[in-house]
Order: structure tokens, then sequence, then C-alpha cells
């Protein structure tokens, strides 16, 4: 029978779990709305050369990839962004700049299962393409604490760490390190918070740096603080230039108690070009809350014209993971207001009624469907999580009056239809 | 560049067609609730085996199937209930009955393309699990007028046509055939209203059915009155006490001017057991908009204990072309209510600090991020369908004010920011 489990690394979403989900996506709905941004939405199934032809990511080898019935490469999309890429570059020009969407996309990858790392995932995309300035990095940076504003979350418990793929590049600049290195350099930088500093030092030699170059990265790669990297990179960085205007920037938003600068982070995929950040849980127990950056060049690689871009991609299982070791997950009830019961089958359709006329003035509505005992009518109620039952009775009815009871308190009253 | 194209019979939604699903989803969701329904969700990949299981269907001659790379058969799901009965399944006995469940799944198929008909659609799915009586699929009826009700669908224009799988048992029944044949046979006598008389009796006959079966067949699946059908049947016909009760009940509701009897509802899947129903458009022009019905013997088809269960599917793509046919579909603006311009990036900070205020107020607020001139400001806000533009301008913000323009009517203001 495991055909009767769901595939492996999926899940299911039971009321109770789909509330919460619906919870936690209605934030992340609002806090992109508040902000201007408009919803979209791609299929979850793509070519697979959308992904390929980005090659040497680790997200290619965990393509949930397969060769359709007519012989034709697709695969489960990883990510939303080249879908995004793909719909831009179909109305280019015909677009008005900037774009400024997000969405909510099911993302998959097939890995070798490890504890807490699904098949499956859903992840807030939100991006602004058009938009050269670094006002755009910020204006992403305050939906994100928008968001966690929202869900009761401080900067005392998250932290948004914030570098730029250039104060990489321009150490590996310093030391001669050629362009094309560049982007797999940093998907080894990416990883050097898992690494041992020798086993970082070989895996970066592997690649062709000399011991100066990596001694430097990882020197700069620890600084903390902008005044130290500006003496390490020089008066006229760009990236130093970068990050303090966006760091003033911030101010204006009243955002800064939430960022720190923190020269290790250049996030795994290669299309980053500019400012980049992750936000963290300060107990550093969980993995990186989410995670983006600027990428400017992505459309070249499509083939296309590039267009400024920046955004960042927030999946849903560690933001939940966070709020209930905070204990910050709210207790979300049924949508059950009121629970309609007939105490005989002739009083159905008085019930039918009744229901009716609830539902008409935009309340949820149970209506009992089955011969039941006004014990399980209760009962059934109090799971429900309604507030009121209202009761058929026929001693009551044959009078026009409907019995309504107050869960909460007990309280009971006889009411007309009418003044229902 | 094929690859950038999305996979063919599938759909990307721009922020224009998101809305428009938006809005849709948002009328399924309130019509389930307003019944007392709760939404649940299930991965869109399940074992093929779930659906192949049940065979000789042409859901399965259109799976979008494949072998992942562990070597199991998957299949991208085709249809909802499956899951669904999966999902009951692994909680046997623990959940508390009934289930009254809704859920809104992109669900595929791999066919060749014909017009009009993608390899994708969402499909609108309620049901009810553990209620054995007619009153259960009356709810449903009533859930499914009031969403035509909530789009501004009459009578007039949406009828539902009803009938019961026991109506073609009781034929089938009468002529001798036996009980397994019946899904066979349903599965023809759904395709009839698209064959000639003596096509379709060359096909059952092709199923073992002698001519006065077929005659006996071709004439009640002709009925359109519940009379006409009691004089077929005979006084003590259970399909016909089984849709007398399910029509007063639905007198109950005030739905029976929505409904009418039709013989030759059976609906295409196997699993049917009891009242089944389809809702057209009375021009007769688009295909069903939606259908369903009992099915109470699934889960031993599943190898689990049979729970009574009723439901219906409802796409959303000819309910789309028949609210675009009679001019009934919203227009939607975007969600932007106020744009934020700064008229030198000197007034940037104060621009923010305009929209974060806007913005704790539950406004929807765009912040323009770039240098632009005013008219663009202007344009834009209007492209966006904002009420109000807000300028950031030098003589104005030193003296401590914001210009406000409502944009439907030109009228200009100057406004302190407290007072905004």
């Amino acid at each position: 029978m495991s055909d009767l489990q769901g595939v492996r690394g999926t899940r299911d979403f039971y009321p109770d779990e789909m509330r919460l989900r619906s919870w936690l996506f209605s934030h992340f709905r609002a806090a992109a709305q508040l902000h201007g941004f408009e919803e979209y939405d791609a299929p979850v199934l793509e070519h697979e050369a959308l992904y390929t032809r980005k090659a040497g990511e680790d997200i290619v080898g965990q393509l949930y990839g397969f060769e359709d019935k007519g012989g034709r490469r697709v695969a489960l999309r990883p990510e939303m962004t080249p879908s995004l890429a793909r719909m831009v570059l179909a109305r280019a020009g015909a677009l008005p700049l900037p774009i400024k969407w997000f969405s909510i996309p099911q993302c998959w990858r097939y890995e070798r299962m490890q504890r807490g790392r699904g098949r499956e995932h859903y992840q807030w995309n939100v991006d602004i393409w058009g938009s050269a300035g670094v006002e755009a990095d910020v204006e992403l940076l305050a939906v994100l604490c928008s968001f966690f504003d929202r869900v009761g979350l401080a900067p005392a418990e998250v932290g948004i760490r914030v570098s730029s793929r250039k104060v990489l590049q321009e150490v590996l600049d310093s030391v001669g390190v050629a362009g094309e290195q560049f982007a797999a350099v940093c998907i080894v930088v990416d990883k050097l918070g898992k690494l041992l500093p020798d086993e970082a030092a070989a895996q970066l030699g592997k690649l062709g740096l000399d011991n100066t170059a990596i001694a430097t990265i990882q020197r700069v790669l620890g600084l903390h603080d902008l005044d130290t990297l500006a003496a390490a990179l020089g008066d006229d960085s760009g990236a130093v230039a970068e990050l303090r205007s966006l760091w003033a920037l911030a101010e204006g938003y009243g955002l800064t108690e939430w960022l720190e600068f923190d020269g290790s982070i250049v996030r795994g995929l290669a299309y980053y070009t500019g400012p980049v950040f992750e936000a963290h849980d300060r107990s550093g127990e969980l993995r990186a809350v989410c995670g983006g950056g600027r990428y400017d060049r992505l459309l070249s690689s499509f083939g296309g014209k590039d267009l400024p871009a920046t955004g960042f991609g927030f999946g849903d299982m560690v933001i939940l993971e966070l709020l209930k070791d905070r204990g910050r997950l709210p207790q979300l009830a049924g949508s059950v207001q009121d629970v309609v019961f007939a105490l005989n089958p002739e009083l159905r359709p008085a019930a039918m009624d009744v229901a009716g006329r609830l539902r008409a003035q935009g309340r949820s509505v149970d209506l009992v469907l089955e011969e039941k005992r006004l014990k399980w009518a209760l009962k059934h109620a109090d799971r429900c999580g309604a507030e009121r039952l209202l009761l058929l009775a026929p001693k009551e009815w044959e009078r026009g009056l409907v019995k309504v009871r107050n869960l909460a308190s007990g309280a009971e009253s006889e009411v007309v239809p009418d003044a229902l």
C-alpha cells in the first residue's frame, strides 16, 4: 500500500495545517501588497532547459526533472526566478517598468532525503525589475521587515545580514582572479559557514586561487562592519559606496535595527550581481529564513536584453519552525460561526431556511445533515469552534421560534427567524 | 528558444490574469466557507498507482505520469478525489465525521492538444464524507448555487441537470445486465450526447448489451421529468424515491429553479453510486461548467472501509468563458491606492516616511524608486489605478507639507504628514 502514502518528501495539508498555511500566505500577500506589489503565477512544470542553461549550480543536480510522453525534458520548478524571466522576456518591451511582482509558488527538488528537508516547499518570491538603484533593494528589505513585524517577530529575534557581490568581486579583482572563476568561487564561499577554514582553503585552492587570494577572501568575509570593509577595499570602493547608500536609505525607512553587514553573505546562486542578503534567527539555530539580492545580468543568460532586477525568496518551512520555537504560531479556529441543527427530520426545511438567512448575512454556517442527538450537535459545534448553536426544536418552532445557544457563555434565547 | 516558452498547454498568470483568478477563487472559497467547509490541500505529485488501480477510465490514458530519478512511477494529479481518499485513509477513524472539505488544486492531463483544452486547469473540489443521506447532496447543490449567485449568474443562465446512477442501475437490472458491466456502460453513456443513436447502440452492443437493453437505456436516458421516470421504473423504484427526496429538500433551500431532472446525466467516472449532476449554461454552447455526485464505494477500491461520500469538481476555465460571454467578468484594478513620489533624491527619506505612515494605516502604497519626472509619475499612478498621488516637492516640504492629488477629480491639497 505504499501507493497509498504521499510521495516521499511531500506534505498533505489537513484543515488545521491549511489554516496555518493560509494565515502565513495572507501575511506574505499583505506585506507585498502594502508595498504596491502585484501577484503573478507560472506553471509548476517548465522545460528543463530553463534551468540547465545556467549550468554549474547545485540546483541543476537536484532538479526534479523527467521526460514527458512526447519525449521532452521537463522539470518541476526548483525556483521561481527563471519562470519570471521567461514571462518578462515573452512580453519584452510591452510591460511598463518597473515591475513590482510577487508570487507564492510551490518549488521542488529531488535529492536524498535529509531530516527536515522536504522535496517541495512554498516560496514567497518578491521582485523588482527595471529599477537599477539601491532604493529597490531597500524597498525589498522594507517588505521583509513589514512581514516580520506582522507576524510578531522583532529585530532582537531576526536579523538581516547584508553584503554585496561587489565585495567579493573587488577582492578577487585585487588578487588577480579572472571574472570567469567568480561564480564558482561564490558557490564555494556560500558554504564556508559549514566548512573548517582549512577545508574551505582547500576547496578554493582547487578552483585555482593562490594562498594570498584565499587569505584575503577569508579575511574580508570575516568582516562585520562597513568601516573596516572600507579600510580593506579602499576609499574608492564601489562595493562600500553601494552598501553605505543602502544603509542610509534603510535609515530613512527606520530599518537599520534589523540589518547587519556580514562579509560572508554571498548567496549560492551564480546570477547575483549586487547587494545580497539573508534573514536569520538571531539565536543561529535554524537555516536562513530567506535570501535574495540583485541579479542585473540574468536576462542576457537567456539570450535577452538585460534589465536591472532584485528580489528575494522566502520559504514556508523555516519561518514556521521559528514562529513555533518562539511560541508565536496563532491559534486558528475553523471558519464556522454557527451550527444549525434540526432535532427531527421534519424540521430540516426550517433549518435550511435559518441557515440560508444566516449565510445571506455572510455568516459561515454548518448545517447538520444527519439525524443526530442534541448531545452530538453540542460536541460537534464545540469541535468546530462555532460561536452559536441554532436549534430547531418542535415546541419552539410551533411558536415560530429558534433556540439560540451562545457556546462560550452557555446563554440561551429564543428568537424569531426575522430577528436572527 | 523553445525552452523560453512555457510547457505546451500551461498558462502563465500575469497580474491582470492573476487578479481574475484570485477573484474567482475568492468566490469559490466564500461559497464553500459560508456552508461550513474547510480548505485542505495535497501535493500535485502522487504515486501513479493511486490512479491506475481504478482501471479502465479515460483519465488513466491521459495521465501526466513519469518515472522519477529513483525509478518510481509518479504522476501530476489528474483529479483531487484520489488524494482526498488517501488523506482520509491515512487518518482512518481519527477524523471526526462528517468531513466537509474543499480545495482548489491544479490538475493535469497529458493528451493531444485540442482547441480550448489545456494540459492543466484549477478545479474547485467540494466534498462531504461520512454523510449518507441525500441532504448532503443537496448541501453541495446549495454551495454551487450560492457560488453562481455570487458571480451574478441566474437560474435562467445556468441549469443543474440531476439524475442518479441508480436510474441506470435499475434499468440494467431490469434487462438482466450483470453488475460488472455497469461501470463500462456508464462511461459509454456519458458520451452519448456526442454520438448518433446508431453509433451509441453499436458501442453498447460491443459491451454485450442486447437490443432490448439498449432500447430501454436510450428511452430512459431521454426522460426529463420525474413522473415519467416513475412510470418507467415502477412505484417501488429506489432511484425515483431518492430523486424525489432530493427535490423536496432542494425546495426547502429554494434551489429548484436551478435544477432539472435529466436521465442522460451519468458522469464519466466509474466510482459514482447515487445522485449525479452537471451544471451547464442554458444556451448549451459550452462544455459542462462542473459535475459531481455520490461515490459511496470509493474507499473499498483502495482497500479501505467504505464511507458515504459526495462531491463535485468545478474547473476554472469554462466558468470564465461563460462569464466572459455574458459580460459578467469584473473590471479589476490593481491593489495600489497611493503612489508616493519624491521630486528629487534628497526628498526620498521624506517619501519613505510618508509611504510608511500610509502603509501603517493599511493602505497599499507604491513608492517611486527611480528619478523620474512628475509627468511620468502621473502616468504611472494612472496606470496603477491609484486613487492618489502624494508628492514630495522642495517648496512644500520646506513648509512641512505633502502635496496630495486626487487622481479621479484632479483636486489637490497640501497636508502635514500627521494628518495623512
